[in-house]
């Protein structure tokens, strides 16, 4: 059915940046949206219908329903993702409600096929509640291989993914918390290797203590960084701090062994690595201040909290989110292969390891071509995916999470 | 992913028709399942990512945040349909539970595809419970066009299709009751044209008070047809009848203006017409007891209620739900141009014209060509998708549920 064609500037309400904007071409590209279902079977004529229907699929059932694990034979189950949002916190608008998240969930959908092989769905619910959502999810698990949720703000995002781990034997994955970790620690990684020295000796300092500040600090502590302290907008996460939520308040115990309490600006002095995740701007004499030779790695898009011509007079390594200069850290580096990764092998779940070895697959295709300006690969480089794949499924089986 | 191929026949439990068989055609086209998803906009190069995703992207949803009726321009939603099921009524194989039933709504989904060009996708919740089930199709609204209720048991299934159609404005539609009421409408419009009589002056007999036989019931009396009675196992649906739940009470307050009590048997006496819906056998002398030149529907499959062979050295015109005989009662003629005509105008809801709408152009596709053999068009036969489709969209646009 094709879309009739509606020219968003003829009848646009004023305020909406792009729906003003005459033949925008990111509106051409959506209309009529971005996916479909296909057929991967043929259904051409009665003996085709007898099989893929009534009366051939009954057999298919009984001997599903007479032994489960053979959903994983019969159907597209294994191979598909459900694509879980509520709408809070759609990229940097925040919480646009349901509908208006669905291009984001398409376009999620459209890179697991792409560049994972990954067929998924996009399910954008209409409620914002914690149990409603998990009780939402785990109703649908029988239709699913894994769950990739995708912005939902925190800390209810933090809820919602350990409750859907507890009660699910497939995985469930928040992208937007442990995608962006597994590709800081790739670049992060290969930054540290190109300049002699060990995550170990490192202090780092992230803007942001949502989803991706959070996730991404518990990460590269686990994978070995020195130190790490956060800053939301009010300073550094610190244990004295008394205005900290629960899960602000683990990470205030964990992060900041240096103790400092202050700004940002004021831990960035003498740091190693800035990670930016807030938006918001670093002003130049903080990032003057930290120590020589730094990484900062600005990711917020579409202004990084860095501007790379600022960032290349004080530090060795930059990488932003942005796709127009080099070191991009992009998200699409790591959940098709993730995903593809965990279904090969039927993993009951995500691990710590799993996620370790995705992010050394990643470092490790930039291989001996190392150099400031590619410490992470290209989205289009066609070695990733496969090489996240297959480390995800051998990490998979070495943890005893597989069950293929 | 290419799916391990595993043979049924090699580790299979016994009991299980079909796991036993060795390369049983059925089993081989499912392996890997059905249907998979696929990206419709290219994303070969940074540029097209950044149009499909972020940061152009972000302008799409936006717009969408501001003018909410563009989620039908720039998504996939106006043109996809949920498939939902609780896998407790999966074709005659009854509660088989929601992992088994996918193969059934997966190629549900790909009759969606192929005959109405609709998107479809199979959801097997994991729960039994109305109010349950009711939550999470609610929940999961905003990402479809439509819901298909499909393999739901009665009584559950007609409160769960009320409830839904009462919260929800797109269109919700238990095919199993009025996908076959439909196409048993068309083929009974062309029986009586055949044989020069009024719907008005036929007395029909039903077995079955399930889902199916209800909505026939129910249906063929607003389109007409003189009398109608509806038999359970335990006879004719009768107001003195003080067995019956509440949904066959209120089918015997409309049906059986005869005031037949007793059997199926009893009340095939004399009756121009017989519609089975319940699996279970006539016996012949009952069928040669029904009135000179009657219909008979024998839809059970795989073993209809009465043989053709029976039926046809007492019926004038006989039907049944197999391919393999004239006259296939098949629900694949009314769903997927129902919901691609509902969708096409965008219509709320499903109303009982539209399904007449849908019945009249199913039935108007035999035209001259009608006879005793065919009183129905094949599910193949290219005209009867666009002519449901556009009748469907007729007449929601005249009953003023059409939204474009």
């Amino acid at each position: 059915m094709a879309a009739e064609i509606v020219n968003p500037r003829s009848d646009a309400s004023s305020g909406t940046e792009g729906a003003d904007e005459p033949f925008d071409p990111a509106f051409a590209l959506h209309r009529g949206g971005k996916m479909a279902v296909q057929a991967t079977v043929p259904v051409r004529d009665k003996d085709d219908l007898s099989l893929a229907y009534t009366p051939g699929v009954a057999k298919v059932c009984s001997a599903i329903a007479e032994r489960p694990e053979l959903v994983h034979d019969y159907t597209w189950k294994p191979n598909v993702v459900a694509v879980v949002t509520d709408g809070t916190a759609v990229l940097g608008l925040g919480d646009i409600g349901p509908e208006a998240s669905l291009p984001v969930m398409e376009g999620k959908a459209i890179l697991f096929k792409q560049f994972g092989g990954v067929d998924a769905v996009p399910l954008a619910l209409a409620t914002t509640d914690v149990d409603e959502i998990v009780d939402t999810v785990v109703r649908l698990a029988p239709s699913f291989g894994g769950v990739n949720l995708e912005d939902i703000s925190a800390p209810r995002c933090f809820e919602i993914e350990r409750r859907l781990q507890e009660k699910l034997d497939i995985p469930v994955f928040h992208d937007d918390q442990h995608g962006t970790a597994v590709v800081t620690l790739a670049a992060l990684k290969n930054a540290a290797r190109l300049s002699g020295r060990e995550l170990g000796e490192l202090r780092g300092v992230i803007s942001g203590a949502g989803a991706a500040g959070a996730a991404i600090a518990k990460f590269l502590l686990e994978a070995g960084l020195g130190d790490v302290a956060v800053a939301d907008r009010k300073g550094v996460l610190s244990r004295d701090r008394e205005d900290l939520t629960p899960v602000k308040r683990e990470l205030a115990e964990i992060t900041n062994k240096a103790g400092i309490a202050g700004t940002l600006e004021d831990a960035l002095a003498g740091a190693d690595l800035f990670i930016g995740v807030s938006g918001g701007t670093v002003p130049e004499p903080a990032v003057a201040s930290m120590a020589p030779g730094a990484f900062v790695f600005a990711m917020a898009n579409p202004n990084p909290e860095v501007h790379p011509d600022i960032a290349h007079k004080y530090a060795s390594v930059v990488a932003t989110g942005r796709s127009d200069y080099p070191n991009q850290i992009n998200n699409v580096l790591a959940f098709p292969g993730i995903f593809a990764g965990a279904l090969q092998v039927r993993a009951s779940r995500i691990t710590e390891g799993m996620k370790i070895a995705a992010a050394d697959a990643l470092a490790a295709v930039v291989g001996d071509d190392l150099s400031a300006g590619y410490v992470i690969p290209s989205p289009f480089d066609e070695r990733v995916a496969p090489a996240v794949t297959a480390a995800v499924a051998a990490a998979a089986r070495a943890e005893g999470v597989a069950r293929r």
